[in-house]
């Protein structure tokens, strides 16, 4: 079982939450606190292992969720999150995933992947027993191409959406309803060379190291609370070419330990930022 | 106040813990927990305020601690530990630990510098205000030297002896009575090339990546258990020089990080490996 | 063009091969050269644009070779390699090159993908366009197997055998026949945890970095010239489990990296060490 | 010897240099190229070693440099360079530089260290041997100050100005005499983060990687040719203070890696960009 909360810091949190585990049979195996002193703010992460069932936890838990003001999950960590994947002609992140996703380094049941590119695409991805949707996009159809990406979100009951280098940017209303459960891939180390080309941007400033960082989308392009950042050493002698190959590692691994951070709950949002509970 | 315990893993430690923190009016402000699944052994660091003195709350701890068996430690944050400086020739690490010192990067009393050398080897660095002994020791006057070492260590009250580049072998009856309190800086990413010439040793395998490792001292030479590592890569063109030169940065930076965590509480013993709360 | 060439070092070395190729209408893109000054030994990579054809060029370059004594090799870049991967059951390095390769990240033809599992154990990967062979191997049948192993090395001209986590050692005399031209990934980082299961071996230890390395194949087990290595932190949260998940990255990139400098001609060898030209 | 030089590429540079160090008895130790097929433009670095003065060979060279239209220098690499540093308050870098030079790290003579506090804010700093100067600076004397720097530079024949967490801004004039001979780090991952108090704005964005950047001073502030940048990972429980702690690790790697690289001539300039030829 993993419980997550956030709540205004206060002394006996801790007390209140182990005491409950305890009194339930619970034991503690793995948690991690952290107090923002700045904000106030005190959030908690518990993995522990017991008899009852989440949803017999879920409904004792309450009260006490209540009187303490917290966000709060609590969930069977065997359960898994039902996962929609978004990509475009890029498929390296898609292929990365997918290939964890079979080897058992992501917990999750992949509710769709879906693509503004047809499936023969990814003639060289075995998409076996994943539910492909191609939803292509036009410049006119981008509001309906949305509004069917929507419908397929809620009818597959997918509870988080990756962008693996998908090259359409959601409208604010999307990112809105999907705040918290959208991760994007970008190509850069931000704040460093948002928006278009960032790889270019990158040889063209002449920076010696480059990255990619993994965040959660909101309204506002490539400033969503930052998850997960990496770099790689790069010298005068890479290309543009080269960055974006060099890239593409970075990108896919950012990209993986973010989604597997989230699937795991050790992803809580603090206002703009994260609080990452990593292993 | 910093609380760290180490015991037998069982259901009701964290609650009975914080039950008793929330009691006595303390609030956490950070924790860490894990459970060795491996050992059945539980360890946890828990950093709190309160207004209760370090010596009422261990009082009012004990008796908790001795019914789960736990090895413990409780100690207000704002009492620096006593730390003693063994150096050799090589001050690279000496000179790092005394800036750092200087900048308040470590909290710490200083209780003595040692050398094998005299304080004229050390003329450009600033020794003002830190008890410098020179302990000289020759192949017939180890045993002598080591005692006086010893005496020195109880006379200051050392807590912690830090092995700061220190060319001398300590005994094996004096690694003993260290145990857990004394830390070395060996000039290798142990295990590989143990003992003498390690950078030379690295050079002959022609290794891409050169390290150093920061760990305890036991009886078992550069065998005890390992508090923190770090790596720099290095090519062809590296001689044995060049990784000497490289390697002091490592070195120093991994020392520091470990000296720091140690004195922060953050390093506890784990059989013969440590489990490293991070901050 | 790439021209490399390793001879004992002397004075008119780079200027008698810079006027060749500037006689031969050749135009120097990319050069490095490094003078070993222990062994007294010279190595160059030259990259040079021209009319003149390889075969041209070998022929004229020859006489100048020999004088020098050098070790040399000239090849036009556009003309692929023909390349040999190995693989057992564990796939992640064979998947992350299969990709790669259709990516066009690795330029080179694969003459064979050879495993002692039979092709459906790589049901989830695209093996379409690739001469898959199954050579199974039982413990009496391993020189046999490995005999049809050469054979099919020479039959389909194999210029580099890449074992990607092939789990069979090679014996004495294929390892002296590969010479220069196997390469193996080993999943920890050398000289560290030689042998068996090394991410046990390094949990066992306690260490707080694990890696990977990359290196020629000899008749010494795990002691052949290292090409590439690299690593990551770890923590003592880390299980075995995890370590070997953490590896998988580790040496994928690593094995990535060295067959692609050994592609483009970057790695030559130094008795038991290599000169990596990197880019 | 050292020479390096830069022009627009055509067939034969490699050949005339080349042959025109096997003439004059030079043997070529080290050597690295580069054409940036974007400008096309041309680098070359040799180190070799002859009999010959520099100042022969200098004027030997010139003929051909003229007629390929060099930016060159050629010089005695045993010569050492008259470096001044720039230091305020915080003197991490300052106290770097100084260890590093005592332990014989970076081959330079210092010509002078400037600082606008007084010699007694480096109390703990042995300056024994140093030049000191204070030159204070007020709002309404910073031009005068300016003048008085640009007299000593010129006083001290001082070939290469280090900013070394120096808080004043140099004016576009001083900045443009500077061209190419003085060096800056700017606490942070350029080109994220300009500005004041980056280690501040970091925080405040929830970046997971921080940096440090060493460039040359241009008129446009943080703007100049990146010669080297590290970055080191961070996390929420970092707060301010301790970004700013870690960074002083990575500013004083960073700046003492660029100004060993500038003494050695291992940077070029390429417009608003840096060729290194590292080590």
């Amino acid at each position: 079982m993993i419980l997550t909360l956030a709540c205004p810091d206060r002394p006996g949190i801790v007390a209140r939450v182990s005491a409950f585990l305890f009194e339930r049979g619970g034991n503690i195996l793995d948690a991690q606190q952290f107090d923002d002193e700045e904000t106030g703010r005190f959030f908690m992460r518990v993995v522990f292992a017991g008899d009852e069932s989440a949803e017999t936890l879920r409904a004792a838990f309450a009260p006490h969720a209540e009187e303490f003001g917290m966000d709060w999950t609590l969930r069977d960590s065997k359960v898994k999150k039902r996962v929609m994947i978004l990509a475009s002609q890029q498929d390296h992140c898609l292929a990365d995933l997918l290939y964890r996703w079979r080897r058992g380094e992501l917990p999750m049941t992949l509710s769709a992947v879906v693509s503004n590119h047809a499936a023969d695409t990814y003639a060289h991805l075995d998409l076996s027993g994943v539910p492909f949707h191609h939803l292509a996009v036009a410049r006119d159809t981008k509001m309906e191409q949305e509004a069917a990406l929507w419908k397929l979100i809620q009818e597959t009951e997918t509870e988080l959406v990756v962008l693996a280098r998908y090259m359409q940017v959601l409208s604010d209303g999307l990112a809105a309803k999907l705040e918290g459960r959208c991760i994007n891939i970008h190509h850069s180390f931000l704040p460093g060379f948002k928006g278009a080309r960032p790889y270019h941007q990158a040889h063209q400033r002449g920076v010696k190291v480059i990255g990619a960082t993994a965040h959660y989308v909101t309204a506002d392009l490539d400033e969503g609370p930052i998850i997960e950042q990496d770099v790689e050493r790069i010298s005068h002698r890479d290309t543009p070419r080269d960055l974006i190959r060099k890239g593409r590692d970075i990108e896919r691994r950012v990209l993986a330990r973010a989604v597997r951070w989230r699937l795991e709950d050790r992803v809580l949002l603090n206002g703009s930022k994260t609080v990452v509970f990593t292993d």
